[in-house]
């Protein structure tokens, strides 16, 4: 039976969001659940959500969800934490220094194996510390990397590394490579999945030095990865490639760049269609098309990053996130670890060991 | 008097695009102008455009405009060039063996004073190469920088470097923030142009080795230049700096991803206004709102990269660039030489050496 600890002090609109997310889960996918932080405050929203019967989402340009709920239905275990890693802390130092954190101890559930995977939308460096410190990594992996999922004009992709590592070497991206294409055979089937390296032109000998080595050990090594060759940024979202790699720093870069791109768009949109009363209407007619469009770009459906190569699962979710993001992102936890990720990482390297 | 000299024979759709564009620039903004390149071309388009007695825009979503045009009021100058530096060429292999490459014949037009600035649609490493070879470096510039305007909700900021330079020293970024603080005055008037560092953290001490680096130079310079801190990909388009500052790699898959998101949603938008005959009919309505949107973020607007730190200017343009993206590039490398760019900045490392 696989369960999932939600950090539920974790995010902008914790614990909240966070609980509401973890229950809607339980009802809709009929997931064990364990919902790890402040007794007081996790007991509050409970009780908040069976006076109420519902979990909702929080809108925003799309309509509100209501789900009902029954919690005596619902496998939900509670675990006690009596601290909490804001944002603005030094992550290494916080995760030493509050053996009691909500992360900390919800990675505890997965070490202990009361729970299977964690799920965080607190600070990003506090929920990559503790998994990494407390699980450690997969055998054969020298660094675990964030794998993001991104939409576009066809079949979604992976974005290994988003975030993890800023400065990296070709060994480090080409194990990201390796995990990155486990990934999208385990969540979405691919059995060869196609790999491009993140780069400023399309000819082999572009980039920079990391680029241009990297490259090498990709074509050298094309019997063991489908590599497709390098893509450039305004190519990401034709959906030729299943797998993207990059180094940290880029891929940070990248993701939050897309994501204000998208921003910005969405806010001229608005603008634009309450310039004057013509607009106005023509904006009212609009909104269902909109629509449509935001729930295909809206990172919500993918719930969060995947950190992978610690052995363990954590599902990294934006700070924003919403009850609806916090329910996606455990569905994704729950597949990741029956779909036995991490074996088939750690099998790829015994193989090469072989 | 100023006269720009355009690579006839660049970009995707050469040389109509470009002599369309350089004519239009000459009659609209009346500047003298020297198009460079097989003269056999360049006349067949010239003879064209006297005959039809206009130039015109390509349109695209935006409606096509046409400029009435008498050559024999313009002042161009021709200049024949036998040869042509393919998209596919290594550029420091091809600027050395094709002495007679428009894009080369161009430089010298600015060596020699029969010109004072190159508009290029071609290949960027041949344009940099070209530039940086023939014209030199301004005295004091380490290394040459492209910078690129984009389109904010509010402002425009200039982003720099977003091409030249793969390998990067924190002295090299601080370099780039002069230049690119200098034509942000030079170009849009900001006396006080606020500087950020592109990073994947707003915190002093967030990203690699170069970002860390690099914040503390910034900072420990704060009386010569206005260093705002960090900016994060997210944050780029609020519009609250004015020159964010980069190594050329991350500034390149920035650029052409804000390219592709842009064009996934413009594809997404267009495909949902087909997806049925209300929203077909919707689609319609909505058009003009549309084309406000897309003209607010064109990159056509700002005509093209300003190369920094050569002894000249060279304004690099997209290389699926209109005649309407064309003309504006004349009008920013115009612009450029009559600010006096290139003497701000050697100013600025004169009066350091002082």
């Amino acid at each position: 039976m696989t369960r999932i600890a939600i950090d539920a002090m974790g995010g902008d609109y914790a614990p909240r969001a966070a609980v509401e997310g973890a229950v809607w889960a339980a009802v809709e996918h009929n997931i064990p659940i364990e919902l790890v932080g402040k007794l007081y405050d996790i007991e509050r929203e409970l009780d908040r959500i069976e006076q109420e019967g519902i979990v909702q989402s929080s809108g925003g340009i799309l309509p509100v969800k209501r789900i009902k709920v029954n919690l005596k239905n619902l496998d939900i275990k509670k675990t006690n934490a009596t601290e909490v890693i804001e944002m603005g802390e030094a992550p290494g130092q916080a995760i030493r220094k509050k053996r009691n954190a909500s992360i900390v101890v919800a990675v505890n559930s997965v070490i202990s194996g009361s729970s299977d995977a964690v799920v965080a939308a607190g600070s990003t460096g506090a929920a990559m510390g503790a998994s990494l410190f407390g699980m450690g990594r997969l055998p054969g992996i020298e660094r675990p990397a964030i794998a993001t999922v991104l939409p576009t004009m066809k079949k979604p992709f992976v974005l290994i590394d988003s975030g993890a590592n800023t400065n990296c070497s070709p060994q480090m991206l080409y194990q990201f490579a390796v995990m990155g294409a486990t990934y999208s055979r385990c969540i979405f089937g691919n059995e060869h999945p196609r790999i491009a390296l993140l780069n400023i032109g399309e000819e082999a000998g572009k980039g920079d030095e990391l680029a241009k080595e990297t490259y090498k050990l990709f074509e050298e090594n094309k019997d063991e990865l489908d590599f497709v060759g390098n893509v450039e940024g305004k190519e990401l979202f034709y959906g030729n490639c299943d797998v993207i790699v990059c180094d940290g720093f880029v891929g940070n870069v990248t993701l939050k760049t897309i994501e204000g791109v998208a921003r910005m768009l969405f806010y001229m949109i608005k603008q634009e269609f309450s310039s004057d009363l013509i607009s106005k209407i023509i904006g009212i007619l609009v909104r269902p098309v909109l629509k449509r469009i935001y729930k295909r770009i809206n990172y919500e459906e993918f719930g969060g990053a995947l950190l992978l190569g610690v052995k363990g699962i954590t599902v990294i979710s934006h700070g924003r996130s919403s009850s609806y993001a916090i329910k996606n992102a455990v569905k994704l936890a729950y597949d990741a670890v029956e779909s036995g990720i991490n074996k088939k990482i750690a099998a790829y390297y015994q193989h090469e060991q072989a």
